[in-house]
């Protein structure tokens, strides 16, 4: 399939109209939210230069978060009774702008209200949410969410720290028993936190009753940390060194029984424990599940991250020329290189595809959580497919920002390497994305869970253990909660029934070869884990066969979920009325897809899926489609709708523009 | 092929006794040197803290390196006739053993010594080596070496600083005429160096004669830049931020005909240019080839970061538990994960594989540049060789050192993120070596011509109009210079014969099979370039089948290289008399060989290489080749013989033990 390259012909009519058209569509369901925070020319103010000492640093976040708190930044989560506004998707969408200001920042937002507020917000009751939320909200009550202990990071059900109620004085006592159990990692601990909510190991009349959050003061009005309270600094990190992270311990501390934060779990003033939900383990579950939020505001985070990546990229390959063209002095512009569009521009796609499964999962959480909190009734089912996908459009998220801004540093040379240029930065406070909010492995097994299990009722413990017992306890042959993109490709076969089946571009195809591949991963994976369940069988052998099956368990997570973004690129295409944003978004969801497919020609192949000429002519069309979309790179950076000032790095900004015409004026004058 | 994986069983006898012949092993040739630099427990101090400011860390670098030179170790590489130790091996390995230390310092003894140092001495003239390199090595002399410009990286032919003869005074003006032609990223130019060898187009009585290096002074003996000289600081990096980079413009400024560097041209005081070497392409790729040590050297940096990280990540890894094992309470070792096994083992068994590769490029540097510099004769072929080598190593060790970093940073989660554990520093840190002493996409090309054109004696341009017109110039029917994969895999069936043919771990087999990729991907990249030769084609059109097929160059490149390493691999075996090292290392090649396969069985299937079934053996042999080599995870990495007290990490240097240690006596104590 050595198919020459033609000449590239550009099909495409790109206007100022077409920009605007596709940043509409990107932009989703709260648009106005974005151009209300895209008019704020601010905001560019509020990044840090990186050369700035850890505690400058700190301090200046700190006035940051000031600003945003008097400006009211922090509202649009929080619930109106106490001065919100109730816009559970704008606080996630107003939070990923902050993204492309300084992370430092918006990590420090997000502890602030995402974390500790709503922590408050989900966990506390409404004496608690008028006590407290105001002052989370104006920054008078800087908090920290202290869940993750140096031991316990993954497995945070089991967390060793203790909260003992001592009915004689109506106060729990809050004990750090060990070294790994020490809070670490809390951001707002090191420097500004005045308060805890603290995930303990809840102790009442003799009784443990499992992971609650207990609010802890931490320091007082002055600032100076409190007796019996332990902080020490976790220090220079690789990146966000704006957010003070650091490591908290509790030795005998005393809190009124009022702190606990009793939604799902109360210990009334004689000790005696209750809870409307009998479970231990799916008390534990549902209290995680209210705090989803999070990962989805992560998740957004990634997406906006590699967004400024690629503006930043494929501007300066646009500007940067090297080597000579053949037949002249011209030098050529990197982008016109297949190896660099290579570099980009699948990448690029990729970030669009994760855009509509991002906006999707923000109206998904936006929807259930606003029904919840009126008092309506919310499917349970509905709520373990928010988190799965939650969990899994996290992972995706945070792993393509890592790849892809690393493909753009590199993309950028020397010029990548400087700070001004932002991209080091940006990879460097990003990294941690992959591993916090739910380490990605864990987060992708959690998936495959929750498709093996078909969202039944009984959700188990989150780890290999619980994993392996549930799936013996489960009916496997069925496998339920699959992706729907089987009606799609009915759907689009039923549209465009003349397609070229030949055509590697038609949709209906591509939607098909990802279904199957989703669908048979899974019932492989059903049959290698079947055995567990056997009876008599022994918990080493149980182990075994999970661990070996390990990987097939994670390919199957990434099936569903590849299939679970495709579709969300689908119904973002449908979404677009303009006729030639529709086209392009076509184009890219087609190299999206088609690079997708490329990736893992080997799975194809192998299962007999495709053919060995047909693989050869999807990787000739991934470089053909790198050739098509090569002259609208510009504006398909354009639509992330980053404002000028934003961007900042001078390489983006016309520097090396203005390099390049001064070089070349200069040779014709020499010449 | 869902075979369930067995239990472990450890079948090798891996003693103390084990460790350090595997340690002698990979030390190869220099392993005298390296237990010298491994004796020195002083290195451990040469570690700068990442929280320290830009100023203060390059002060302190600068104070370091003043010690490094104090105690000789500048001396090495340089001649005996100026007081060096004649060693130009032992140079690159004392060079790369730094990298333990801090990358700061090394890289920034690599400008000093490798860069400034080693560009008089490989371009320099007798006179210039006594007079110059004694002050570099006790660094009474630092300098620059500056030949990237702003506007010019990878195609430093087309630098557009000049050196304009003047008869009349019988100096050379150097000037910087536009602002793309600034030499840019300098190390030693924004704060310490007081001369640099400065890259430009060099012109006498009106004419050209390309690129040659000028020695410039910078600053007075006080410090104080000199007049016509204009230092920008490139200011905070990503990383290296101990290393001072700047931009450095000339205008007008005079040195005198005696600092041209003029062993491959030469200037008279009226004004002739002379050189013993007619081509002025052919004389700059001699210069270029002169410098080779410095990519040698960065290669070598790469396998040491990344060998630093896998000893923090495996050690972590064996000491760190999550997630309760099933019927007991008991924890399970997060390196008993399959999952865990597959981020670490495979990229162990990489380090293995490029360290061996690394070794006989070293060697291979060392004997031709000891020859030459002896007045001996060396083969133009074998130079060729060499320089195609070290650019292919360079990419391939650079590419890995950043993504298994990056893959330890992730296995540590939290942990990593902290800087005390270094991971993120040695991300930072070894970032630029994919793009700097050569852009690594830039550098496949380079090794893909080689391959076209068999090393032909007229070596052309190295840009992307050269690789067209050469390839346009060359009989592209034979293609020569393949590995010895072939003769290797014939070797190895005689040697064994009986082995299972459907044994993946059949060395034979896996040899044969990397034989087929290179010379079928090689085979058909000259049939899609083959057009370009026609007669009368466009200029345009060569470009496009150039640019159609880049993704194909380098391709051919990656399976070039991907079979001298695994050549090097089977060498560095045969080298290990100590059976039960052996033993070990055939494992470790096996995984080596076989996740190579398994992350191109796209490819093999394509082109009917493999079958879908002996595909799906082969993932399910890695797997078990995790668990087989899981127990020996520690003994791997004590084998690259990094001194306790340089690894630094607190999470691998008993600190998680401890913590857990502590934790399971709470909660044998409160049981």
């Amino acid at each position: 399939m050595n198919t020459p390259t033609p000449a590239v012909t550009d099909q495409y009519d790109t206007t100022d109209a077409t920009v605007a058209a596709l940043q509409r569509t990107l932009d989703g369901r709260w648009h106005a939210l974005r151009d209300e925070v895209r008019g704020r020319d601010d905001v560019a103010q509020l990044h840090v230069d990186p050369a700035t000492d850890v505690e400058s640093y700190r301090a200046a976040v700190w006035q940051m978060l000031a600003r945003l708190a008097a400006e009211g930044h922090a509202v649009h989560g929080f619930p109106t009774a106490v001065g919100g506004r109730g816009d559970i998707g704008g606080s996630v969408v107003s939070f990923e702008m902050l993204a492309y200001a300084d992370l430092s920042l918006q990590v420090k937002s997000g502890v602030q209200w995402g974390l500790f507020g709503g922590a408050i917000q989900a966990l506390g009751n409404a004496e608690q949410h008028a006590r407290y939320l105001p002052g989370v909200m104006d920054l008078t009550l800087p908090g920290c969410f202290a869940m993750t202990e140096t031991g316990h990071g993954s497995d945070v059900q089991s967390v060793h720290t203790t909260a003992t109620y001592d009915a004689e004085t109506g106060e729990f006592v809050v004990d750090t028993p060990t070294e790994s159990a020490k809070k670490d990692y809390i951001g707002n601990a090191a420097r500004d936190g005045r308060m805890a909510a603290v995930f303990v190991q809840l102790y009442s009349l003799g009784e443990r009753h499992g992971v609650h959050a207990v609010l802890v003061p931490l320091r007082g009005d002055d600032g100076a940390v409190l007796p019996g309270v332990e902080i020490v600094d976790d220090g220079h990190k690789e990146g966000l060194n704006g957010v003070d992270n650091g490591r908290l311990a509790f030795h005998g501390v005393r809190v009124p029984r009022e702190n606990l934060l009793d939604r799902y779990g109360t210990v009334a003033p004689d000790g005696t424990y209750s809870s409307s939900i009998e479970s231990e383990n799916r008390r534990f579950f549902t209290m995680l599940g209210a705090l989803v939020r999070g990962r989805v505001s992560v998740s957004g985070s990634a997406v906006g991250a590699a967004s400024l990546a690629q503006t930043i990229a494929v501007r300066y390959g646009e500007a940067r020329r090297q080597f000579a063209a053949p037949g002249g002095d011209e030098e050529i512009t990197v982008l016109d290189y297949l190896a660099h569009q290579r570099k980009l521009l699948p990448g690029l796609a990729r970030t669009y595809a994760l855009r509509f499964a991002q906006n999707e999962l923000v109206e998904m959480l936006h929807d259930i959580q606003t029904t919840r909190e009126a008092g309506g009734d919310v499917d349970e089912k509905r709520q373990r497919e928010l988190e799965s996908r939650a969990a899994g459009t996290k992972a995706l998220t945070t792993w393509h920002a890592t790849a892809t801004i690393q493909a753009c540093r590199e993309a950028c040379g020397g010029q990548g390497y400087l700070s001004e240029n932002r991209l080091g930065q940006l990879r460097a406070d990003t990294d941690v994305f992959t591993t916090f909010e739910g380490d990605n492995t864990v987060l992708l097994q959690l998936v495959a869970k929750g498709l093996i299990s078909g969202y039944a009722d009984d959700f188990g413990h989150l780890d290999t253990l619980g994993t392996v017992r549930f799936v013996a306890d489960q009916v496997l042959d069925t496998v339920a909660e699959r992706t729907s993109l089987r009606q799609l490709a009915e759907r689009l076969r039923a549209v465009a029934p003349g397609r070229d089946s030949d055509d590697v571009r038609d949709r209906s195809w591509q939607v098909k070869l990802l279904d199957d591949r989703e669908e048979h991963t899974l019932d492989g994976l059903v049959r290698r884990l079947r055995p567990a369940r056997e009876n008599g069988i022994s918990p080493e052998r149980q182990f075994a066969i999970f661990n070996g099956a390990q990987d097939h368990l994670l390919r199957a997570a990434r099936a569903h979920l590849d299939g679970l973004v495709l579709d969300a690129f689908v119904r973002g295409i449908d979404a677009c009325a303009d006729p030639s944003a529709r086209a392009l978004l076509g184009t890219v969801c087609d190299l999206y897809a088609l690079s997708l497919i490329e990736e893992d020609k080997g799975w194809f192949l192998e299962h007999g899926r495709i053919s060995a000429t047909r693989s050869k002519a999807v990787t000739a069309e991934v470089n053909r489609l790198c050739g098509e979309l090569r002259p609208h790179a510009r504006a398909l950076v354009d639509a992330f709708g980053i404002p000028e000032a934003w961007i900042g790095a001078p390489i983006a900004t016309g520097a090396e523009q203005r390099r390049q015409d001064e070089a070349r004026a200069h040779a014709a004058s020499v010449a």
